[in-house]
Formats: structure tokens, sequence, C-alpha cells
């Protein structure tokens, strides 16, 4: 990739890109490469992919993710409206619960696949992954005459992950927290601030994430669990993609876009097929239930030297050199030692033990096999 | 600012972050600074925002703003569509002619500032500043019932700016395109491949955008103009920040945002308050315009020495400390011997003479003097 070889230019800042409360502890803390996701700086690496990677699975790691925007759906057709851009049944969302609700467009494609946080009775927050929904939801209540008030609400959300997550924050608000079962939140305060705080997170390792509502108070926030966090080693971090690949989640923009379908996806088990509420996505779904997907989502494994990803996508070939699929997002696993991979491939080549191969150059062209899932 | 002692951390792309098809002819003049805009990138700086405008205004640059996605709206209801979501009457824009078209959605919030493209009856491109305006629109239409295709045509614009443009554009396209009026566009090929030229760009020193279709054929294209353009002495360029402030062009989400109406961002001239179409904004403006508007954007002009924009904006205090609005984008001109900027400023404080201080700190204040135009 000679577009590597050039160095980067430096990050202009500016008020489109979003300023997060935490933002000076997290550059405090050195981080050397960031993004930006949902208009919203995100760090990618602190100290390297591993380092990072093997202190999550042990210790407890703060992270800034102000990106994961919320947009807040408030008012007598807000149920009515979420059940419509999501294929996936929520009537029976308590309060106090989280789900993932893929959002999936009158054409079947995915849109977003927020976490769905039922805060009152029609009052939700979408905690949303890197696209616009607050547009989309807005376009679509207008249009439809729907009455919603919709706003993104300024919350900011830490999340708390790793295996001594619960430890920390039961030092902080009480040995109840370790209660809290996957996807509920409770309502709590904490540096002279109060919040919803729930049992979820993008990792694999457990944790929590805190919806901070008021930006003044972040640094403080901040630093009350930084201070706790001490004993437990506690350090700052971000979504980690070793981690992340491993586990099998799925980022949105990257291994799944509007031009997938949640069947394509792995999702199915997230959509209700017979729901009763009206859906925008049903008569579309329906259809892809009765053609079939053309293409799949799927783990690969490559053994051997690590690999870097070009600037977006391996393409994927089988062994006649037919083009057959994508490679979307890749790490390199001690655990499963070799490269642990995402790709979008041609339905007929996404059976476990299938093999492909990695398009580098034609002297070079790394095996790649289909896996289920990746396991120990 | 202590933020901006800390070494910035490096950039991580991923498929998220769109690739563009000129990115390696970029990266090969060695950037020195970047944004992101509609997911992809967007450099900012080449040489030095001086070097870079010293340079746009007396020769000719090539930008990669690939960034400025398009928005096609085809079919039936396309123009009853567009006509919805813009305040400005669009029933006498004409096949091949640009309009610039602020979106306001139904609180009279500005979604957008795109130019629109009329490229058939019922075809159109909306050319987008940096929010996605595709998903809004999908969800309006779906929700009106509208018979509308509206996709990402997946275009790559290139633009020629700067005094020179016309004779690196006659030298290729023929001396027709001289001819070419402000905001129209004809059809030509070059490098084997034929796109829309229209007469635009987002700078001060006049020029062209080439909206190319065949992503494969960009470097092509770039290394055509680049070869012409070497006795013009051509270089890689980019929006410049000084350039752009001087020429008074608001940038959408630094200088106005969905929280602000088009009257309160100066754009009344673009709005037709009469017009016939039905549209979404129209009750919302009408209110504005009853009752007047709270906030106005200004120019101001910051004699002095060349400062800094922190972060996000500075906030801007009254005589008596009071504080009265935010500064949200600057430069330093020689040519108006100060710092020239954009602010957001409270209705009473905003006629041209107005004197106002920017919060740096206690012990430095400087004195900032609202202006009605920045005029040599």
């Amino acid at each position: 990739m000679e577009f590597l070889a050039h160095s980067f230019p430096a990050f202009t800042f500016s008020r489109r890109i979003r300023e997060t409360p935490y933002e000076e502890r997290v550059m405090g803390q050195a981080p050397k490469s960031m993004t930006i996701y949902n208009n919203t700086p995100l760090m990618t690496v602190f100290r390297s992919p591993r380092e990072d990677y093997e202190h999550l699975c042990k210790h407890v790691q703060i992270w800034d993710v102000s990106c994961e925007r919320q947009v807040e759906i408030d008012g007598n057709d807000a149920l009515k409206l979420i059940e419509l851009i999501t294929p996936r049944d929520i009537s029976k969302c308590e309060i106090g619960q989280c789900m993932y609700i893929p959002l999936v467009d009158e054409n079947g494609g995915i849109v977003n696949d927020p976490i769905l946080l039922r805060l009152d009775r029609e009052r939700f927050w979408l905690s949303i992954a890197d696209s616009n929904v607050l547009l989309w939801v807005k376009g679509i209540a207008y249009g439809m005459g729907y009455s919603t008030l919709i706003r993104d609400p300024g919350v900011n959300p830490l999340a708390i992950q790793g295996p001594r997550s619960d430890d920390l924050m039961a030092d902080l608000l009480g040995d109840e927290i370790r209660k809290l079962p996957f996807f509920r939140f409770v309502r709590r305060h904490l540096a002279g601030t109060s919040f919803y705080i729930a049992r979820s997170g993008w990792s694999g390792q457990g944790g929590f994430e805190i919806y901070l509502e008021e930006y003044a108070m972040g640094e403080g926030l901040w630093d009350c669990i930084w201070g706790a966090g001490q004993k437990y080693s506690i350090r700052a971090g971000c979504p980690n993609s070793i981690d992340r690949i491993e586990r099998g989640l799925l980022s949105y923009g990257n291994d799944m876009t509007l031009d997938e379908n949640p069947y394509e996806c792995g999702l199915g088990r997230f959509l209700s097929e017979n729901k009763e509420a009206e859906c925008m996505s049903s008569e579309a779904l329906g259809k892809v239930r009765e053609n079939g997907i053309k293409y799949k989502v799927v783990h690969l494994l490559i053994l051997g030297e690590p690999l870097t990803l070009p600037r977006e996508a391996w393409r994927l070939k089988d062994e006649a050199g037919v083009f057959c699929g994508l490679l979307t997002s890749m790490a390199y696993s001690i655990r499963f030692g070799g490269n642990i991979a995402f790709a979008t491939v041609e339905k007929e080549f996404s059976s476990p033990g299938q093999e492909l191969f990695v398009d580098i150059d034609s002297d070079k062209q790394p095996r790649a096999t289909v896996v289920s899932k990746f396991k120990d």
C-alpha cells in the first residue's frame, strides 16, 4: 500500500467536530490514534492494540464514548415510531431495559444498530452507531405526521469495561450495582451528578455504560472514577479491535452498511418475523426470507504473520481467482494464533471450512478459512 | 488551552471513513492537516493556511472534495419532495442550473445548505455540506409516501479553483468552457470519462467543480489536469479558511447548525416567502418573520496578533462582561490586518460597529468589532 508509506496529516478540529466533556482527561493519557464517529472524536489506540487488549481483559478501563449519541424520542407516538423503524418487536421492552434493535429501511437496508433504552412508557433513547439516525427519524416522523419530540439530548456516555468493572463501580455506587442484570439500567448519582447506568458496553469483557447528561460534570465524574480505579489499575481505553472481533461484534459502517440487510449480517435472531406493530421493513424482509440471501457476513481466520488492512477493504478470491467477497475488519489475535476478520462473501462461499484467498498481490495471497465463531 | 499542549493522536482509517479516488495523489502532495467531512477525508492545510491562500489567489489549485456527497433524487415526486424541504422556490430552476438551497426542517432549523443541480426534469442532485441529508430525505419520502428513488450515486467531486482555472480548463476542454455562466453546468469528457462540470466551488477565487461518476477514472483525471496545470503552477489545495471567511462563506456545522434558522444566518435572500409549493418550514419561518430573530450570525474583525480558536468556540462578552455570543470560525487575514471571524451573537449586539470582547482569559480579552462585510 503506497498510501501507508506517506506520513499522515495531522487532524484539524473545528466546531463541526463535537467536543466531549472528558476530552482533556483523555488527551492527558496520550492516546496514539483516534477516529471520528458521529462527528465526535473516538480514540482507537492508547498503547498498542495488543497492550490495550491485554489490559482490558485483566483490569478495568474508562472509555470516552461520547460518540455514542442518543436520539431521544418522546411523546404519544414514540413507541409506534420505534416499532415502525425496527423489525424487532419492542412491545415487551420494560422501563429500565435495553434492547439491541437494528434499524431497517423500507428496502431492507440497515440504517444503524443502536441500543434502545426505555426511559418511560413513551420516552426512549436510541444509543446509536455511526450514522445520523436523528435526521432519519425526524424525517419519518414528519412525513407520518407523528406527534413526537425528537432531539439529541446532549448525553455523553462513559463506558467502564473489563473484569474489575463490578468491583470498581461497587466501591463507588454500593454493592447493589453488582446485581444489575445485563441490558438493564438504573438511575444513580456520583460526583455531584445523577445519570442512568446500564450493564452494557462494546467489549466482550463486561462492564457498564454511564449516560452523563450534565456536560459540566464530566471531568469531575472522570476524576472520581479514575481515583477509585487506581487500586484496580484503571487505564483510559477505547473499543478494542482484537476484543470486538474475537467476540463477533460487527461495526456499523465497517462490517454492515445500508447496502446489507439484517439476514446477511447474521442478525436474524433479533428480528420478529410476525410482529404486530406496523413496521416499514416488513415487506422487504419478507422478500429476503422468501428469496434467500445473496451475501453473508462471516468470520475468517487467516493463519500466519499479522496482516494490515488497506485503506478500505481487502478483496477475497476463490481458488480459481474469482472475486467473491470483501474483508471489512481485521485484527491479529494471539489467542486464536492468527488474523481474525469479518468479511462479506457470496453465500455459496460462506460455509464454515470454506477456504478463500486474500488478494494482497499476485505472489502472496494468504489463505483465509471461514469459521462459525472464534472459539478457543 | 491545555488541550493543545498535548501531541495529537494519529488518525485511524477504516472502511467507515470513505476512500476517495484521488487519495493517493492527494497524499503524494504531503498535506499537513485533514478533517473528516461526511465520513470522508478532507484536507485542510497543505503548506500553511497563508501559503495555500496566497497560491489560491494567484494561480490554480485542484481540490479533492469527494466529501461533497451527492444525494440523488429521481422520480415522479422529485420536484415536489425538494420543494418540501427547502424554503427557496425552485420551480424555475432549469436543467443545467445550480441553486444554493438551504434545507430547513419543520421547526425552522437548518439541516444542510447544499447546491441543487437539476440534471433532468425530475432528476436532481443535492451536493451537500456535512450532515446526512440522504437519511433525512429518505425518511421524509417514506413518511409522505412519495414515489422517488433516493441514493448516493457514488460521485466524487474535484474542484478546480483559482484565477487560472479558466485558462487550465480551456486548454483541456476547449475555449467554450470560458463562457459557462456561474452556477451552470454542462456535460464534458476528459481522460476517458465524462462528467458534469459546473462553474462553482467553495472559494472566492472562481473556478469549476467536476462531478466524477466513474471511481476508477479518478487518478487518470487528476493526472490529466495536474499535467496540464503545470504551466499554471497548479498545486493540490483545499477549502481555505482565510479565503472563505474573507468572502463570507458560512460553514455548516461550524457557523450554522440545526439550532439556527436561515434568517439568523443571513440567508433571508435565498428564501421565497410566498412560494406556492408545499414546504415543511413555511409555518415555522413565518413565525420567525413575525416575531423577529433572537440571534444573528455576524462578521467580526479582531485587530492585533493572530489568535487561535480553542477546541470548539470562543465565548464573546459585552463591555459589562455579560456573555452575548459565540465565535465559531476564525482566520488571520493579512489583507484586513487582523483576525476575521464569524460569530453568533444576540441580536442587540449584531449592528456594525458593535464592540465585543473575546473571552480568552481574564487578563487578555481582545476587542472584536462587528462589521457588515470584510471589505478592502
